[in-house]
Formats: C-alpha cells, sequence, structure tokens
C-alpha cells in the first residue's frame, strides 16, 4: 500500500532501492564557463537524461511497486498532461498491469505519443481540473484501476526523494552543497527533495524555483495558505499546478525560500544550459538557473545543486523562435 | 617537433598521455529508444562535451604540447573558420603562449566570441583559401610563430586519434564493436580513428560519413586522387574541407568504406539526436546517424560506435526553422 504518512529517512531509502533498477542513475553535470560567469559552483542534476525525459519515473515507480499483486491487478490510473502521465504508463508497462490516462483535448503530441508508445490507455476530456476529474472517476469505477495522483501521495513524494539523495550521495564527500535548487509545480519534487536533504544534508538550504507569472506557491507559503493556480500564462508548462495538502505542509516546514524568475530570464536560461553545457532541458528546468541569475548576488561562491526535472521539448516549439 | 610520419601504436599512446590532464574523458551515451528504432546498437562518443566544445582540442593540444619551449617561445598560428580556431586558441592558453588565428571575415558570431575569450589574437581576411594562406604567411614571418594545421599534421592526426583509442578502451570488454562511423572533413578525425582502430581494435571497420552534397571525399577515395572541395552547399559547416596528402593517404589505406547522407536526413537526425538524446550536436556530427538511417539494412544487429564531434550550434539558426 502507499505510504500513510510523511516519508521518514528509511522510507526514501527503500523508496531508492524499490527502484533502482527501473531508473536511470543520472550524471552530475558542471560548466568551468558557467561557473566562472557566474562566480559560484553549480552542479546540475541531470533528470533529462532519465527514462521518459524526466524525474517523474522516480514517484511513480515507486508507487506502483508499493502495491503488492493483489492491490495492482486492476492497473493504475491517474489523469495527468504531461511527465507524469508518461512515467505512468513506462512503470505500468514494466510491471505488466494496465494504465489508464487521463489527458486534457490539447495535450501536446510529444507527451502523447511517448504515452502511447508505452501503452497506456489513454482517455481523451476537456481541458481543465474538473473535467480531467470526472473522466478519471468514470474510469476508477469501471476498471476498479489504483488512482495514482502526480504529487498528493507520501509514495511519490518519497520516490521524487530519490533524486536529492543520488546528488548528497555522489557529491557531499567533495562539495557540500550551499544551496539546493528544485522547479516546483505541484510540489512533489520539492517536497521530496525538503525531506531527504533533512535527512541526508542538513545544513544545505533548499531553494523552490517558480515563474513569476505562475507564482501560487511563492504566496502560498508566505501567507500559509494553498492558492490554486488560475490560468497562469508561462512558458513553464510543467509548473502550472498548484500545491496540495501534503506537498504544502512539507515544504512549509522546510525549505528556505521560494525565488522566482522572469520568463525572458527563464529562456534565456534554457538557451545558456543548450549553448554551453549541449544539453536540452525544458523550460520548466530552466527555471532553476535562472532564479541564479536574477540573484547573482546571493549566490556568490556558494556551491549549487540544480535539478534538471526534463528534457522533454517540442522542438518545432522552441520558445525563443517567435 | 612534430611527428614527421605516420603516427605509430606508441605515438598514439604518447599523445593521449600528453593530452589527458587538458581534456575532457567524454562519456559514450546509448538510447534504448533509438536502438530498438534501427534495431541495432549505437553508442555516442559525446565529442560535444569536450573543452571547446568539439574534439579539436586533442590534436591541437598535442601538436602545441609536442613542441618543446625554444619552438613555442614565438607562439603558434593558424587559419581556421571553425572548432580548430578555438581549439588551438584554448591549447595556447593553458600553455600560455601567444596564438595568432586568421579568419575569414564571415565566420561565425560563436566561434569568433570563442576565440576571443581565449585570448586568441584574431586576424580577418577575406573568404578562401588563398586569401587564409596568404595572410597567415605574413604573420608567420612577422611573428616566427608556428604554424598548426587543422588536419595536414601528423601531431594533429595523433592527437585526434586518441578519441577512438578512449572508445576502444571503454567498451571493447563489454560490446566489441562491428563499425566505427566518423564523419569527414578534411580527414584528420577520420585518419587519426582509422590509425587507432588498426591498432586497438582491427576487427573495426571504419565507415567515413560525408554529406552528399559534399562528396569529395567519397569521389577521391574512389578515384584514388584528391579532389578539391569546391564551394559545397551543405548543412555541415565543419566538413566542407578537402583531403590532405596526409590524411588521404592513411584513409585510403585503412577505411572500410565512405557512405554519404542526404541534407534532409542529416537535419532529421540531429532533431532526433536532440529529441530522445537530449543533446545538443552540430549537423557535422549528425552525419554519423544520418549514413545509419539511409542504410538501415547493412547495421542490423550490429554494434556501432558513432564519434559525435562537437556541439557548437547556434541556436538561432536550428537548421529546420526555415
Amino acid at each position: 500500500m502507499f505510504l500513510l504518512e510523511e516519508p521518514s529517512e528509511q522510507d526514501i531509502i527503500d523508496a531508492h532501492n524499490r527502484i533502482k533498477s527501473y531508473i536511470h542513475h543520472t550524471p552530475i553535470l558542471t560548466s568551468s564557463s558557467l561557473n566562472s560567469e557566474f562566480n559560484c559552483n553549480l552542479f546540475f542534476k541531470c533528470e533529462n537524461f532519465q527514462k521518459g525525459g524526466a524525474f517523474k519515473i522516480r514517484g511513480a515507480a515507486n508507487a506502483l511497486f508499493s502495491l503488492n499483486e493483489d492491490e495492482v491487478v486492476n492497473g493504475v490510473a491517474t489523469h495527468s498532461s504531461g511527465n507524469h502521465a508518461v512515467a505512468l504508463a513506462l512503470s505500468a508497462k514494466i510491471r505488466n498491469v494496465p494504465a489508464y490516462i487521463v489527458m486534457p483535448e490539447n495535450v501536446s503530441r510529444a507527451k502523447l505519443s511517448a504515452v502511447k508508445c508505452y501503452g497506456g490507455n489513454i482517455f481523451f476530456c476537456k481541458p481543465g481540473l474538473i473535467h480531467r476529474e470526472e473522466a478519471l472517476n468514470n474510469i476508477l469505477e469501471r476498471t476498479k484501476a489504483v488512482f495514482i495522483h502526480s504529487y498528493d501521495n507520501y509514495s511519490v513524494i518519497a520516490g521524487q526523494a530519490t533524486c536529492a539523495k543520488e546528488i548528497y550521495e555522489e557529491l557531499n564527500s567533495k562539495a557540500k552543497l550551499d544551496f539546493i535548487i528544485v522547479p516546483i509545480g505541484g510540489g512533489g519534487l520539492l517536497s521530496g527533495t525538503c525531506l531527504s536533504t533533512k535527512y541526508f544534508s542538513p545544513s544545505t538550504k533548499v531553494i523552490g524555483a517558480e515563474p513569476k507569472e505562475a507564482d501560487d506557491a511563492f504566496r502560498s507559503i508566505r501567507d500559509n495558505v494553498i492558492y490554486p493556480s488560475i490560468n497562469p500564462k508561462t512558458v513553464c508548462d510543467g509548473l502550472l499546478t498548484q500545491l496540495s495538502e501534503k506537498t504544502f505542509s512539507i515544504i512549509k516546514k522546510n525549505v528556505y525560500k521560494i525565488l522566482t524568475a522572469k520568463e525572458e530570464t527563464i529562456i534565456y536560461s534554457m538557451k545558456l544550459i543548450l549553448e554551453r553545457m549541449k544539453i536540452l532541458v525544458e523550460p520548466s528546468s530552466a527555471i532553476t538557473l535562472a532564479v541564479v541569475l536574477e540573484n547573482k548576488e546571493e549566490f556568490q561562491n556558494m556551491n549549487i545543486g540544480l535539478i534538471l526535472t526534463g528534457g522533454n521539448v517540442d522542438l518545432e516549439k522552441l520558445p525563443w523562435y517567435g
């Protein structure tokens, strides 16, 4: 069964052991040109190289493989327009159970074809959370599949926490991180990172990075209430969702702060990563470098980990082309 | 002094030891999605992650560090519009000697600023080999610097040979390569790869990959004469040059064959590498995958090494945007 409480240190260790053979141990890359340009040491954890092109497989696989045979016999289901859909379809394929994925009609072609390629059963609905939940509920009733939410699930959070755990295991003997910077959408990765940092690198400060144009998490933490994310206009298509009760509660207690960045800085950062490091990341990942660029003073001479969450980009619609 | 004869096995081992501390040991990446799509095992050597963004540092550094203090006291010089200019400026900076670089007026902004950033002394000339050589001769006379040709130099060739040596050292215990595929411009990397293959992996067949629109090497090897490369129109801006006596002679004796690919396949391959592997390569690198795509039958079930030579791309002019 899924974890019923906030993941403990042992829960995260268990999650890592559970999923290790199904995921890539992604590399941490550095760029001497970026380091000297910004006068700090940047360590980029490359989840854009992860299976399915994003970190999401960690949470999806941990949740799915936490279920016993009886629980999983009718398959799993979710609603998602993005990388969680791909990750759940892929995890279900590995375990050889059906995955039912509700996607809005306007989903990107790339995500759609990835879900199809992993054998996911796709159900379209009108865009909007209400329509997605309604379509999902119909499917759950009909199939008796298990719902795996993309972030409001402690087993998913424990899975996402394994990313920062890998970073600390690899780096802390050489370069103790002063900061770790994580994009924030629904807060699954950020809350997992908060927990791994508390357990495995307590002196590191966790920073959430969010588009200024979708700053609901920034305001939620500031005002101690979960604000909805209403129709945000940002290039970061992976960061449109709002915090949930589970992620909000973990982040509130553990995050150092949330920084926002402007759209133009996010796009500039995506190009800079591609030009200097030769790797493709989503705008939702480039936000981590963008907040460094907009707050250079604070990061002088610091060791900074940045999680590059994914690289699923429509190459016909690169944001710096008109 | 530079090597005066075709590099021996020991010359390549010496070259590798000489430059090891100045270059990156670049990773070899694989893509299960590409492997299953094309039904073969592709091993991508990522020289796009190399210092200066291309393999060229290997040859430039080996040549420069083969010179003794007296020989190098007046610096080094070359003419180049591309990655060799960047590599020589960077190598000279490491050794703290001046580099004089003749570049055509129409050189790309990105290459120009990289040479400047490494402190190279730049001299502009009109485009065309005659003008470049004339400008270079003036500089050599005035400065007494040592000319390091970008490929018609055995020490440069020995340096480029270290790339395939790394591939065989890393792979041959796990996956013996049936083929290694290398882009061909002036033939420095291809002739170095031919030699390393002969010494370190003699059962591997070496294939040169060339744009159909710039197939002077294909015709040169077929007809046993060096054809000039006259005003070729290809997206592969790193593959415009023609073979030299030194590279022609090595390639002729050792290459298995040269395959060409169409412009549209090259651009498609560049996108495919970016989309599936999340890494940025030049069209001149993507040619290696392009020849696999155009000759699928021949490569079924084979283990194939591909050298991704560089990643210096103008992001404002990606070739699939009009």
